[in-house]
């Protein structure tokens, strides 16, 4: 069985396949509404994000399945010392599938890695969070008609921002993509991300600290919050802050057709007003979120998906050589092999976070 | 569609065919086991209460329906700044109908302003609890065969208990009733409600602070919990609290066909060996909740209901002007609107909470 | 309706019948898979247990039937003072049939005497869990194909090792049986256990310290954690830890048929290259711990099932007796009757802990 630990597990043709799912699903709800009779997700929520886990288990109950499962580490096994690894073996003998949401990084690859039955990554630590990217996928297609041929600004915190990397990733696989990133400079994109996402696929792309500046030219506007305790010095935080806040007034620059797509929860960085904006597609993207999680449910389930484990082929690493990441979950969990996979640009990765492996 | 946040959001006729297709229900609950397939209750829970989201659980899974939610606010996204309209608005996407339970006064409302589909208050802080006052109806009228003509007196804390306020309000629409008020006077009835619900009604009403002179009369004892932590001096607690705890002793100056009501959970307020006295009925309001809930949300959900919205009409407040209340969602929730309506004596009344606005 | 709380509550013959029944369920487990539709379980965790909890929340799914419940005291009416036998009679309005979990002794007891619905026990502190040992008879079974001529170890915390007494008493009434006791003297098996289990049954046993010594001999070797806390002596422990953890080196000294079985969650008391082991079955252990509570739920909820509580007759303790066990329901629970049962050696024990009782 598959699964889907990355956006980028999934292939370009995959993610088309998917949103035509979607789209029908949207069309005939009750096509699919006996799919799953006799089935039973898991949802392993080692930390608590409701709406995700919610969209998961409404995604579930409309394909005719049911659910079990946790909200919180408090009230699993992890708690009494059980590894990642054996609760995914002893929850293989209960469920047809798990979707796993988990603090640290690389927690459900090794779930995937111990169970036969198919894992989604709800979310791991700043890692990936997949789901969420097909959700802002399947918005823009709906929003737009297309996922090439778009320029998409991504405003506010770009360097700790898991949607935002996962996003790019995602799109680096489209033709006629232009990118705009719009940040204070303590919250750039990491080179990193530029250098083997953007610039190895030759995307055009501009960098800019003036949301104002840059929305003119968007169709597509990915907001996401301006989190004071990632600024050293609280000055210049409270002089940014507004600048990064999208209101009525800023909205007048925007083309009359742009979307606004945030991933939720907003606290203050879109003013309530908007809401009414046809514009704004922030909790349209919640309603794609969870149809995408019927599509992707449905197709991991289904007969025809004989594929054996992730196709990423990983070597071990050399003897004490380990990851240096303290949100990887190689870090914490015992027993866990050391693994590595290649980067694109040669270096070695860590399998389980993707840190840069040194030694 | 239509949301139920107070008792009163439902008309006397409403509650009547709420309570005979209770009665159906438990007639024939087969009839009913398909009803609502398909569809699924969200049960947001942002503060424990395991008997009421039990009751509602079992009534949607007796319908045929589903369920998702969370049971505690820890595990839902408000510990990361979420506004209750945006959790509305989020969960609308999910499920076909909300249960709300919050601390906060008002919280229930806000969500069903933000949903588009039906909201069900679940208890709100101090303010409202419509299905336990149903609960209550449907108990009081499969024991005495009717709502008219009763004589129901009301024991312990009358002040901040908020199911005696709502039945008082329930019951003073029906003909013939009489009310006796028992309680330390610390804990007697609110002035408002006095005056607003029982004396502008004509109903008779006789306050006392001796449950065992007031006994012999009732058709029905409401009993509530005396905490001590009311008091202010303790000494006068430690003399009073026996005087409020029903037992055998004080059952047998009761008429032989009085019912016992205690909306649960209780403590020592009703000793154990009244248990097995056929006049305790408060295990049968357990079981008459969940049905009371099917029936409601069996209706909401129906597609005879369409109304648009709570029928109450509310203005704004001039601006700066604000609810001084602060256990009510308005003074916490950003974004808000400052709403009021207009109480039967001409005053303002805060639309969340129902305190009275002074400016 | 019968309930169980401890594995003699089942009679050989209705074991054997349990075990018929889940072979009957994995072989076709689609003539189940409605036999329960309509029926709920409600899962009672007053604390977190969530291998247990799934278990039952699967097994029941797959009898097509529906769950509700809490994971944690803390989201329960326990909270504000609710007593077990309360939330027994509240619950029995809503489910069918109840598995509970509690950290004190005879919780379920209280429960099943208080509900006209089937309890299961799903483990109340160190007194039993009923369910872990019926998923070890089903392991020894499927593996061994038969229940007696087995020469089985017990290794580790045989002290407090819940999961270890319940399967002696269990084994205790087939033929054949060989027991070796593996430990520390620290953690020795209970000098109780010893004499009116074993000894009482006529049962050869060994003690030993040394798995290294009596692992040839075994068909059967059951693990348990030995924990650093229950040490006076650290230092003693530490030289001590090593010779209980399982490994490949001590595994090369076992049968080639061997079956290592371990109640879950491991800690390091089993290296993990040990899992791919065709000997190693805990993993087997969850799964069928999953099917034989289907086997018990129906077998619980059928209709031929009429039998009327539990069928051990307890006594009334004289006033002012009490059980003094800190950890027994009885000792915490207001307006309980203080209950014993005659022990096999005519000793009385409390009914609900059944630890001894002294006047």
């Amino acid at each position: 069985m598959r699964s889907v630990i990355d956006i980028l597990d999934l292939s370009v043709s995959e993610i088309d396949e998917l949103i035509a799912t979607a789209c029908n699903m949207i069309e005939s709800p009750e096509k699919y509404s006996e799919l799953c009779r006799g089935k039973k997700l898991a949802t392993l929520f080692f930390e608590p994000s409701t709406r995700t886990r919610l969209s998961f288990e409404a995604a579930m109950l409309e394909l005719g399945g049911s659910v079990i499962g946790f909200s919180d580490a408090k009230s699993s096994s992890a708690a009494k010392g059980e590894t990642v690894a054996d609760t995914a073996r002893v929850v293989n003998c209960y469920a047809d599938i798990i979707a796993m949401r988990h603090p640290l990084e690389g927690a459900p690859l090794v779930a995937s890695l111990n169970a036969s039955i198919p894992v989604i990554n709800a979310g791991d630590g700043g890692h990936a969070h997949p789901t969420q990217t097909l959700a802002d996928l399947l918005t823009i297609y709906r929003e737009k008609g297309r996922l090439n041929d778009l320029t998409i600004g991504f405003c506010g915190d770009l360097k700790y921002g898991r949607p935002v990397h996962s996003l790019i990733s995602a799109l680096s696989r489209y033709t006629g993509i232009k990118i705009v990133l719009i940040s204070p400079p303590e919250l750039a994109l990491p080179e990193y991300t530029k250098k083997e996402v953007i610039i190895r696929n030759d995307i055009p792309f501009e960098e800019t600290s003036s949301l104002e500046k840059a929305l003119p030219e968007l169709d597509i506007l990915y907001m996401t919050r301006v989190q004071g305790e990632r600024f050293e010095d609280q000055a210049e935080y409270e002089r940014l802050k507004g600048s990064y806040i999208l209101d009525l007034e800023k909205m007048s620059l925007a083309k009359k057709d742009m979307s606004v797509l945030h991933p939720l929860p907003r606290v203050d960085e879109i003013t309530c007003d908007i809401d009414s904006d046809p514009r704004a597609c922030y909790f349209k993207q919640v309603a794609n979120g969870k149809i995408m999680r019927k599509a992707l449910i449905a197709k991991l389930l289904s007969a025809e998906n004989v594929h054996c484990g992730n196709e990423r082929s990983a070597e071990f690493l050399p003897k004490g050589v380990c990851c240096s990441n303290p949100r990887c979950i190689s870090s914490v969990e015992r027993g866990l092999t050391q693994l590595a996979v290649i980067g694109e640009n040669g270096a070695k990765r860590c399998a389980y976070c993707e840190a840069e492996i040194n030694f």
